[in-house]
């Protein structure tokens, strides 16, 4: 059985990296008790709030926390008419904290997540480690098979190309779960014991042309890289849909980062994920992702973007075209969250203009 | 510091896996003392021995292991003029006895890797480990987030399509080394002290489309799924070069299982691997291949097989022609590869006359 940490004050002091250039963003429909047990590594940071859900009700967020709160009337006072590309009553709603943040950096994690322990019984600083991903650059045109090179006691292996071994800029650091394992919904009713317990001490760049199912429950990443393709999708409340939110994120933001020559890493830190989401609900949620993502992946696997994307949001309004194309067929919804991601792209470059015109450089292989 | 395993003989009885289909393929130059200490989990196999430089040397394998040797004059004899594809006075000798094999499976491992031990202190029967891996399917066409989905505690993150669950038949199973890592010469120079110690518990699968570097210390292979693409290539004595011939079978074999649809994995086991080669003597026989692999590497990127390369044999005399047509130019050594690639064939195709007309599915996806 896996444990989470339970006395992290006496942790050690931390150094708060990045203290005054990351906000920590949290969406929630409850009192933010969680945090007490992150005071130590989230105490010196700047937290964002978005409430979810019925806005008359008071989230009380432990003492001692510098933070910012949205609930949704602040949201459709923010965005006005564009509040639409913001999902409600779904924790999709969380990318409107990446969007009003002014931070180059962005860690988001659920409120049902505590400290993991490390095989020694050491609280993990699980921000601590994502900087270090994120600040480290990643290697996705070629695998190393001692996973992150850049580790210490780590570097690339015999056969690797010189010319490759600078890396690429690390765009996003995707980190993963002890306990409760994030399943779908089937999975979840085949095997509703099954806990992760194992610590797989590693870190590494997902390939350039590999998707992967991106989870937002443990996610950092770089505002200025690739926020606006950090979009969550239309969820939840008056969509047939939930639940794919962050997978909808992933698959966008992946194709985007091989595109630029951005990277993409997985592995460490791990959060420990305290409950188990309610399968019959989940698989309600769920079950038409189930059967589109069997046409959504090859359509994202195919997708290429031209050579004058030059800037995130060229790309994202690119894929918000194509999506509309290919994926409009399979279901109207596709075609309203094409919509969707316009508006977001708009309301992402009315909220941050000099982000506008932001040119990162194409280091495409 | 990381430590060997002192005592094996203490290890649990072993039932033997796949102890009638399974080959061990060891190229030495010494007596095979380090045998002993993997005594409780090699002895029940049959060890294949192919014996590099002087072949009237007498090699001692310690006694109670049912072995077959082979020395250069057996390696002339058996393969007349086609013992030209076959490298002397290099480690790349091994493939010959791949090709010698009637098994289906092929363990290799070199005379200076000992048993590891893992986190608790056992010490790890690494074919086991590499047995579990090749009778599990592999996952190349997406991402899982939790590592191997097959092993116990683990599956299929939310987000995988379910129309990838089944997997692919795995090809090849690639094993790390504790202790000494498989660094370059000039990684060598620059880091004589370091050492690997960090174990990963994981074992994943190499998307398609991503090359990597296959090192031959530690490696398992399914013989009819891609026995003929694991040619060492021309390495050492008359060669221009010299650590580059798993490498070059790596390349091969992941292009080839990329177009037939065909898994290869990286991960456990590891074992312990004793000695540091002389960065002196590597960097002498690596100088030609550290420029080379940068036109090389981008070569096999972009390479591609007609549809109807249905064979290991007909992908790996394709390759053999784009090698001459496309390499030929960095080097004429290539040119001498490219016919020592078709040799290598013909020669299989002698030796394992049912083999040749062996066909696996086109499982592209």
């Amino acid at each position: 059985m896996v444990e989470p940490a339970t006395d992290t004050k006496s942790a050690a002091k931390v150094v708060p990296l990045l203290k005054d250039e990351l906000d920590i963003v949290i969406p929630t429909i409850r009192n933010l008790d969680f945090l007490e047990m992150w005071r130590p590594f989230f105490e010196p940071y700047h937290l964002i709030i978005v409430q979810d859900g019925d806005p008359s009700k008071t989230i009380k967020v432990p003492e001692g926390f510098d933070y910012e709160l949205y609930n949704r009337n602040d949201i459709n006072r923010i965005l006005g008419p564009k509040a639409s590309c913001i999902s409600f009553k779904d924790s999709a709603c969380r990318c409107f904290g990446y969007m009003v943040s002014k931070k180059k950096y962005i860690f988001t994690i659920d409120d049902d997540c505590f400290v993991a322990k490390d095989p020694s019984g050491k609280a993990i600083n699980a921000l601590e480690q994502h900087i270090k991903n994120i600040l480290s650059p990643s290697t996705p045109f070629f695998f190393n098979t001692l996973y992150d090179p850049y580790r210490d006691g780590a570097d690339f292996v015999r056969g690797y190309p010189f010319s490759l071994r600078e890396g690429v800029p690390t765009a996003v650091s995707h980190g993963l779960w002890l306990n409760i394992p994030d399943y779908d919904a089937p999975t979840q009713l085949v095997k509703p014991l099954e806990r992760n317990t194992r610590y797989v001490d590693a870190v590494l760049t997902i390939p350039k042309g590999t998707l992967f199912p991106m989870c937002g429950m443990n996610l950092c990443f770089d505002r200025d890289l690739i926020g606006p393709a950090m979009y969550f999708g239309l969820m939840g409340d008056g969509q047939p849909i939930g639940r794919y939110d962050d997978m909808w994120a992933g698959w966008c933001t992946k194709v985007i980062c091989d595109h630029l020559g951005l990277g993409v890493k997985t592995g460490l830190p791990y959060i420990y994920h305290s409950k188990a989401s309610n399968p019959f609900v989940n698989l309600k949620k769920e079950y038409k992702g189930i059967f589109w993502q069997e046409e959504i992946i090859p359509f994202f696997q195919a997708a290429t973007l031209p050579k004058d994307c030059t800037t995130v949001q060229k790309c994202y309004i690119e894929l918000s075209k194509q999506v509309k194309e290919k994926l409009g067929k399979v279901d109207p919804y596709f075609d309203k969250l094409a919509d969707a991601m316009v508006t977001w792209i708009d309301a992402w470059d009315e909220l941050n203009p000099s982000g506008a015109s932001a040119k990162v450089s194409n280091g495409q292989a």
